[in-house]
């Protein structure tokens, strides 16, 4: 047997069935590039501290060097992982003497656990690309809808009048939320186990400060047990996936509501719908259902990563090699969708008359008129809402008689006479003035809408300029890294 | 655009991130078989109700043999599904004139529903056999087990003796309720939707009873509607596969603690374990760790079924696409597990002398002890489970003496008075005597565990027949359907 | 410290946290009366045994029967579970010489879950009489409607005309399936795990098969260990009450789209909606958001057992008290559901008219124009679906002019050359003409319909005495184990 | 009719079973004291605003004052929510004229909102000074064990020595990362909804900015849509409860293998143990087993929380009720655990000698030989690897003339003419020695674990000033709330 890992120590060889059982070759694909910088890093400081001499330094990272460019295909998947595929490739190259000196002061455990850490970080940097490129397509389109108005929902019932802008802006400040926690979630991904060895670090004279600095870390992990051991820097990041997964199933369920014959208030492009293989006629909001579904792909991944984490005594254990395809699938499946409602969105056709003809259907300024009783005849809310609720039964629009009718039964006299005027209940019924009037803040008058959306505009150029320096950071330590490895070969 | 299925109703083709976010054709590989059949079974059926001429059909069922043959790789992967890019490809083969014709009194909702069924039925097949080899192999090795004593656990603490037999029993007898709802679930896959076109079955005089024989389905699947909606029988697939994984997951778990030096009760054989990429010594349990592991991805695909079809209104949605990836990753690995615990069992060294020093480690005797002192000195088990407990803190084998002095204290005379012996003590105390008394149905005494195990293999056999059947029937039917098509053409 | 239990072998008592944070005894009011049958069961068969003596066998008995009627309620809580709670009553009621040989020959372990299958059991016979009741309304209601349009749906758009009765029929079948699964689960929940004691069985000479059968359990579970041990059967019960529950949300869906202002289809009796406590015009479908809703408790729930279960060795470990809240929630929630569910279709207003109307808008027959095309001109469907693609961008309701300026585009003919008439293009556009062609198997034809729907009343009716016959076994068998009680007191 | 919220628009009652299963009487306990004060800040507020008069806001308040005393013990269960029946309990208090106008300006969407982020908060302050206390007791046992020896383990297999300190450091750390998260999270759950309204705001000239600050908010949520729609906050929380009990569910799993007899590195306090109904011997850890087992419930809560919000549109659903007793569950499960786990950290037993010999058990120093020879002899890491491995065949104290055979075969040469030397390979094999080299940051010997504990400690201060300074920030808003409030009546 000639397996470097397994040659000493098992004297048989694993089938098929389980190689491909227990190989995670497929997943390590997305922690190739990762593995060559970690293998790069570790070796540059092993020659500055003196642990192999630059003469071998240098062999290894040419070797590494052609490793990276030849790429993963190049491996021998018949090894269980990536790590010792590519180290058993570079001995290939460089032969034992040099090559073998490699995984001195450092294990597979804290080798694999810097891996995920490096490819997820740059996940999340995309992602955060991604949503605030949401944010600004839905923040433009609300700033052109400041004035369309549509019905407000509750228990999707008509519920009262608003504008398409302070529905938008609803959903935009749910992805600024989920922004946040990625954010907050980034700090705690992007630390350095490596030196943690298999656990207990390692007798050799390793310097854990500068390969996390040069891979572009902001620090090593400190506890070299933690370090190998915890995943759930994973179950942190799915569940603030699956929060954007939530908020976008939310977005595309009323998407193909407002698709359907029935509502008709938008109509997805072409692009983003298609059309059935029997009914010739159908145009169907199929993004919007793919996404909506896909949001149970990224729940099932945060509930396969919890329950894989479930009751593992310390300190690493095999079982956690499941656990890095849950958070490739779900992190991919993501920024799929955050980039796909983006072009959504950037696309969408708006039935602006239908959903301002709408915006009334259902007594809808119900509330505003029970206001109006409360502001202009003085009596207290619960009481105007008995009336208004006893007025919904008869009819929509009801007249400043009618409303005496109902306030003589209720509490014995008219409220034309304690000062409600027929101007004051047709401001009431009015749709437009009824938005007008909330003026408080977050709510959807235009004049209030103008100013929420400039401050949030604010806020997001400030987290854009947050986010560009976290990419820089990573980005510089990266090139110099690769610089420096060029001038020790 | 010559897309057959978009030209007419839309204008726009979709971008390739849109067709990589929406494209099915890497979960369809694991239909396209089903696909192939399907077509042919339909294809007959129009031909006979004259809904398409004798010369067409045998012309489509030519094209379709071809493309079986070139098998799902020269299909053209830039078509939404595997239905659109077989018919396409058929019409490519035969023409439009003929090829076109193949769709008529169906819909891709039906034709994937019915597609579904078919491949996932497949898998449960296997998977039965599987765990039928599972049993087998549990059950013999019982057998080799029912003398040798072993210590059994309740809260991971000794308890009381018992045999290996006993301890391996359990977990079959666990695995033959899964092979029983795995049969229970098959009735509810077994069933056809073709037919059902988009959801209200078709004007077409179709006859589903026939279509539905042919590809081995046990009958059509009423409701038109219902056919095409439902996924329900991939949720309680799923439930049933999470089931396999737990029982899995427990047994993975004891060969875990079992193959530690703390307990040191087996080892596993070097195909199923690995060694370590820094610690020369160390020999681990990967695979059963893995499959602990694995546990978690199963019941993430369950979580993500259950969250894919909360909430969708009938009949069709295309969210119903992204479940089927999950059933075919959930029935994989629990395929793949089942198998993997067979081997592992089948290879596994039993440290015999260390399970029999360690069945009376910690005083596992003691219930015993307590039950001769209620047998033997009549007072009443409460009483007789306080002088133990009592006893229990000074020694794990108390001589009649000690007994007596307890007893003294606690009732006031002492038990060997009431008959209690030396010879009774000592029998209480051996481990082998112990278990020898448990002759109760289920019990671990080695003439009772004979006899349990002897009914178990007949129940086995039982269920091996009829498992047998379920797969003669659907083979049949299928060998049926080939050779129809092949006097067709 | 005088505690039965501890008094023994433990030198403190836990504090009032600890009791709190251990204590089973909230959840355990759920299997008290289980426990007081359990417990009689025992007694009896220890008397037959021999292993009690007649006279202690009567004062248990009486003492269990005064507890019956005291209630769960003058238990003492502090105790950590319901079990040592009753046998210290028992102990103050009786004394200890007689009360002390009641827990002769069996554990906890085996008594809690005895007690759990017991409870569960009579949770699924009502849950099945509810689904059984909910299946009768549906089909009633469904009866009614055979000739009532509505659009059909797929994607949420209007695809092709069809009756509320197919709509509702396919909601019945869906249930049908969770009833069949019920009733399969049954098997594996009615089954005795009492004499199996902590694991290992008993030295007493204990007769399993008449405890089974005096409780009403089709049979002793073999395997003492698996017996104590195995939690599956709630992971399968809670997975088929989560199928139900995702069904019932997916009505629940529809009725909530359906009482919108847009749909406008239905609306809920006031007894089963709510209003708005500020917009006084509302009336919001809140039964069925609530519902909706709670199939995330269920869910949850599965969620919570597979997880607690996942990677316990064998035998009883103190997690599995933690599997129980979650099945005596599961079953509750799904069972009101069900029942709420009745209520609410039983007394829905369906506007008819709206249906209707709304069953041919957005061009829903032109699957059956295309086939009608294929029919009367002869041409494959796939070309038939090009042409009405292409004119549905133009028109819903095409002349036979307009079909043959398209077919002459796409196929160089006008299809009135080739046979398709006036009429045909007529009767294909007729939403009731539509549904009348459609008579296969499962489809909305009326005269289809009133055939399946009698075809399901017969199998609803087979069900329903197969369920009379599981639940009068419970019943005798617990009448003659009442009836016994009191001969032998 | 009296509800005063239905008798205006709905005209018929729910029944009994309709309330129980839309009510949410009993999850609003929880909110009971949150719904006073935020009842006390609006009044407050309308008042200022001139919305209400000083007389109305004195009755008001005074009404309030006398409800928060009473409790919620008199309030009517037969209402819906807590809103309503204290409202109700208000008017019935100080009559319609007066207490039907607090209502006025909001909605219950926006007022439950804030309860349960008010309510949260509290819970979320409370976890926080409880985990730090676990915190300190792990890093105050950590400085007590720096030289207590004990094996390491990777796979469950020993795979190098390490001490207790280094140990329970690692569980440490994991914690700080969880109490990172719930800060993090904190930052989203104390903003405050109220002022939106149903979710449109309202044309009452109200003021957002000092109900907030009275109430101890940072900031009003802005846009008045989401504020009353959103609930990722729960799901947020939920995720990092959960990510707590994975974390203590690892820990427990140690306690209980630790506990074992095969183990035997620890008891716990008979506090926390419990022992068996039947085998009076027993001693049970059954406090970890159900903290490892509760950690399904707050999984499964999370589970639920998600599959709760999937896929509802804007704004308020009544399904989002449902949500609020999983947030109740989870938060205070996991505050239970988190101090359970302190309490048996703080009484554990530690059997030093035994985790001490164990240290070495196994060839723990495999890889420190190994190392040895690297630096010693100066081989590639790679083929001492090799080596090594071949050696652990054969023997877990290999001598020199051993190794010397050994490589021999492997390298042709033996190692000792190289440079590795007797007393090399002795101070390979002590594993104090052993430790003592792992001088690395992270590293477990004594001297570095004492540097990073405390750098650890001096995080921690910082940590609880911050957790303080958040505490009081609460705590002064509401006794200045309560304050005012006195100065108005």
């Amino acid at each position: 047997m000639s397996d470097i890992l397994r040659r000493g120590r098992l004297s048989k060889s694993p089938g098929e069935e389980m190689r491909a059982y227990t190989s995670s070759m497929e997943a390590d694909k997305w922690i190739f590039e990762a593995d060559v910088f970690v293998d790069m890093a570790h070796t540059l400081m092993l020659q500055e501290q003196e642990i192999i001499s630059e003469e071998d330094c240098s062999k290894i990272l040419s070797g590494l060097l052609q490793i990276k460019e030849e790429g993963m295909d190049t491996l021998d998947f018949s090894y269980e992982d990536i790590h010792i595929s590519l180290e058993s490739r570079l001995i290939d190259l460089i032969g034992e003497e040099a090559g073998g000196r490699m995984h001195s002061g450092r294990s597979r455990n804290d080798e694999v656990a810097t891996c995920i850490r490096f490819a997820l970080r740059g996940e999340l940097l995309s992602l955060l690309e991604d949503l605030m490129k949401l944010e600004t397509t839905l923040t433009t389109l609300a700033s052109d809808h400041i004035n369309t108005l549509m019905p407000g929902f509750t228990h999707l019932q008509h519920a009262q009048p608003t504008t398409f802008a302070h529905h938008l802006a609803a959903h935009a400040d749910a992805f600024e939320r989920d922004i946040a926690r990625i954010i907050s979630a980034y700090e705690r991904v992007n630390i350095c186990p490596l030196g943690s060895a298999a656990f207990a670090s390692t007798g050799f004279p390793i310097n854990r400060y500068v390969t996390a600095e040069r891979l572009g870390f902001s620090n090593p992990m400190t506890n070299s047990m933690d370090a190998v051991s915890s995943r759930d820097f994973l179950i942190e990041c799915a569940a603030a996936f699956s929060n954007i997964m939530i908020n976008l199933s939310r977005m595309a369920e009323e998407l193909i509501l407002w698709s359907s014959q029935e509502f008709n208030f938008v109509e997805l492009d072409d692009t983003y719908a298609s059309t059935s293989s029997i009914m010739p006629q159908k145009k169907n909001p199929d993004t919007a259902e793919l996404m909506r579904g896909k949001s149970g792909t990224v729940v099932g991944s945060l509930a396969a990563l919890m329950t894989i984490c479930k009751g593992l005594p310390l300190s690493y254990n095999r079982d956690l090699q499941e656990a890095t395809p849950h958070i490739i699938k779900s992190v991919n499946v993501t920024d799929a969708s955050v980039r796909m409602m983006t072009g959504i969105m950037e696309t969408l056709t708006i039935h602006e008359e239908v959903m301002k003809t709408q915006s009334v259907a259902g007594f809808t300024t119900a509330t505003e008129l029970a206001d109006t009783m409360v502001r202009d005849a003085g009596i207290p809310f619960r009481t105007a809402h008995q009336i208004v609720g006893t007025l919904s039964r008869m009819t929509t629009t009801p007249s400043l008689k009618e409303i005496d009718q109902v306030s003589s039964d209720v509490l014995g006299y008219k409220l034309s006479e304690k000062g409600l005027t027929k101007e004051a209940v047709a401001g009431a019924l009015d749709p437009l003035g009824n938005v007008e009037r909330r003026l408080v803040v977050g709510g959807p008058a235009p004049i209030q809408m103008r100013d929420d959306l400039t401050d949030k505009k604010r806020r997001l150029a400030a987290l854009q300029k947050e986010i560009w320096a976290m990419d820089l950071a990573v980005e510089r330590a990266l090139e110099n890294l690769t610089e420096e490895v060029k001038t020790k070969i």
